[in-house]
């Protein structure tokens, strides 16, 4: 497994992008339910027919690939305070991990054709989108 | 953004592989709550740093990469069920879908250096995982 020759690796493609007021991640909340301002989703037309049922007011996980993380960091300080102890990123939300895939539970609040608005969005503006799923329940899933 | 050339990449690189019971997708539950055998997460050990803090009784969210799904997939019967009528795969859990990741919660039973023993996990064996993120509320995370 530690053989460069026989590691495989995945192609992921963008299927959409973010669009937000957010801009500079140092000031982006660290999870969407705070502050973070609404947002639009905007798909690749080609992406049209897989977004056909999703409608206002469902509530969905958006996942992004956040393209200014570093890869190659392994341990943090949680929620960027030096006074938390360094924790494994598997154990943290950091943005910094080896594969840098953003988990946001969001509500859409609108429709338009392939742009949907949603709340509680904290990536910052220019993310790629990479998939969305339902809920599967309200009060279990975030 | 419909222009080949200008669209973006991105590199995805397993950080460790499922080991289940489980080796025929058709077989496998369709959630993880839904009869899953208990299976072990295998780690690179270049990524143990990572994991350092995970503990038996955590919940987890591990994000794989679904490598026998069908990517060019927009919409389906929900639960393979042709009964339900087609959905577009960003209102399903299908994993066929552009951007084949599964996400699921699943609870460590045991930690032993770079394998972690879990429960609910519907993956099959040789899964490759990509991420690994703590629950951030047992009453509303899934």
């Amino acid at each position: 497994m530690n053989n460069p020759i026989t590691r495989p690796r995945y192609e992921l493609e963008p299927v959409g992008w973010v669009e937000s007021p957010l801009v500079d991640r140092a000031f982006a909340p660290k999870q969407g339910d705070e502050g973070s301002p609404e947002a639009w989703l905007l798909f690749d037309d080609r992406f049209s027919q897989a977004l056909r049922d999703l409608q206002v007011g469902d509530e969905v996980i958006v996942l992004t690939w956040l393209d200014r993380a570093k890869r190659d960091v392994l341990v943090v300080h949680p929620r960027g305070n030096p006074a938390n102890s360094l924790q494994g990123v598997f154990n943290t939300r950091s943005p910094d991990r080896p594969n840098p895939i953003g988990l946001h539970r969001v509500t859409i609040l609108a429709v338009e054709g392939i742009r949907l608005r949603v709340r509680d969005l904290e990536a910052i503006d220019g993310t790629p989108i990479v998939d969305v799923k339902p809920v599967l329940d309200r009060r279990l899933e975030r």
